[in-house]
């Protein structure tokens, strides 16, 4: 095997705007050899996110930038084909924050062991795994819901926005979800168990859509992009209520920070509060998050879904994908074995 | 008594931005009687009060709208003249949200007994009464701030920002104040012990006036003012830092609410909290803030300041003047028996 190539992703040139294909590189090079403690991984899932839009920025990313020349990264699920570690052996599924390569090298660092008879590996990439705590911590504890509020969710079929949805309609709540298609609304009213849906992109006036859909105000406001759906989602705003501030998708495009209504009277009026969280501040509970989530997804108290696009050399395109709403629920890149 | 004529201010239009003497309209009327479980009050010292601009705009104040036509109203300290309330005698002073009138009635609701031994009785509409527990809980219940962290402090020459400060520094703090002249920052810097101060009106750039007077950045604002002064200081959150609004007096007298630079992006970059808060929340514990405020003007450990307007017939132009920053520390207008 070492003498064999794969494809690496490289980000060749930072985005203006929009991320497009040609913001990156593929190329050939020879598969590594793991050294002493080291473990070689063929990944199997590659998780695109919205956050990393951030992370290709040139500067002031709030994780810390990635340069052109150096391979793209992200959440990948594969299996360990050699092993120089005690703790790993050949055929053990890990996921990992590794790089956009066919096969990874890693030390362990990073790894997280799966469990393939939890459920399907690729959830560790997404309900069981990073989107599915963001949304457990971003709702439970910055949110606060109280059973008979109303939440508002924005990218409510986004991989995490679908998990707060449903999180929140457990905890006994209304649940009002914005999303960019009837598909989406359809799936989240239907399927999901939302009370209602806002499809912006055919809505005159969002702000009277929110309005119209939450009758009684808002309690709860997850945001997960920003922008004019945010400010029509301010101007609802109950007395006492809670904004936890996720992801900024629309702004993420952005050279400048644009203007906007200024919200901090709001805030004042209502006596609001508004969070903004990342979740590495939760590491400590994951375990709490990940048991309640598996518990969820295995009596079907929480239905989850993925769009997976097939094949190693369209991961630009999916993430792209991602800014233009194509994708419900959580985002992933299969790459089987056959390929 | 109860032949003679008094004087009363009517709110006669609405301001349409700051307010002007022409909004105000003194009437002459027989001063009343007290009826069943209800005293007469002679009034002392008269608070004017920025939040008060809100209650005569037209609509969706956050504290129910005040009519033209109808007495201006405040907090007032008065001594009891008449009294047929069992809990009242002659010559008690009281405290209480009550007209702008020379004599007013009151069934006790409102109503605070006032010990002129513990303090100057002025003190009750300051320091130890509203402004002081402003202060008292939106630094330490809202802010959370922790020794050896900045807090910026916005209106620092201000009743409430005056003592927010002082409390920041009893707490371990390093504390900026940002105020309209030269005198002010002295006062702040020379006699409140504030570590750093900036007068907004000879800056030509708060941004960098905040940065250096906050070399490593803020980590509690106590927001009185909104608008510019606010954007900057938004711009050196920290990681983690929390933002008290307790007033948005740049925007107070704004007909349409202005837009500004967005800032939920910069909640989620440094993870930081804002959240709005107005003193009833606190209701049940007035009695703590009101102790403690006590024990530190005994002891030294805060001084305040009072700016005491004479006279009954100057109270709308000690008004006016909040919003042309002629205060420093607590506005008052003081009516006395000679009058």
């Amino acid at each position: 095997m070492t003498t064999q190539t794969h494809r690496t992703w490289l980000l060749s040139s930072r985005p203006t705007g929009e991320p497009t294909l040609e913001n990156f590189e593929q190329v050939e090079r020879e598969v590594p050899t793991p050294g002493a403690h080291e473990v070689l991984i063929e990944g199997r899932y590659y998780s695109v996110d919205p956050y990393m839009r951030d992370r290709i920025s040139p500067e002031d990313s709030y994780a810390g930038s990635w340069n052109p020349g150096e391979p793209m990264r992200g959440g990948v699920v594969g299996e360990i084909v050699e092993s120089n570690h005690p703790e790993y052996e050949v055929g053990d599924i890990v996921k990992g924050l590794l790089e956009w390569a066919e096969y990874c090298l890693s030390d362990g660092t990073t790894l997280e062991r799966v469990d393939p008879e939890l459920a399907p590996i690729s959830t560790a990439l997404g309900v069981l795994g990073p989107t599915g705590r963001t949304a457990y911590f971003g709702l439970l504890d910055v949110g606060e819901p109280r059973p008979g509020e109303t939440v508002l969710v924005s990218g409510a079929a986004g991989a995490v926005g679908s998990i707060v949805g449903q999180i929140a309609r457990l905890n006994g709540c209304r649940v009002v979800g914005i999303a960019g298609s009837d598909e989406k609304i359809a799936w989240l009213t239907d399927d999901l168990g939302f009370d209602a849906g806002i499809n912006y992109k055919t809505t005159d006036d969002i702000h009277a859509a929110v309005g119209a859909a939450c009758p009684d105000g808002v309690d709860v406001y997850f945001d997960n992009v920003g922008g004019e759906i945010t400010d029509a989602a301010f101007a609802h705003l109950n007395t006492g209520s809670r904004v936890a501030v996720c992801g900024q998708i629309a702004l993420y495009n952005d050279a400048e920070m644009p203007d906007g209504p200024r919200k901090l009277w709001k805030l004042l009026e209502t006596q609001s509060q508004v969070r903004g969280f990342l979740l590495p501040e939760f590491e400590g509970r994951y375990d709490e998050a990940t048991e309640r989530l598996a518990e969820w997804v295995d009596s079907g108290a929480i239905e989850y879904t993925e769009t997976v696009t097939d094949g190693f050399d369209n991961l630009p395109t999916a993430f792209a994908g991602l800014f233009e709403g194509t994708n419900i629920g959580k985002q992933l890149v299969r790459v089987t074995d056959a390929e």
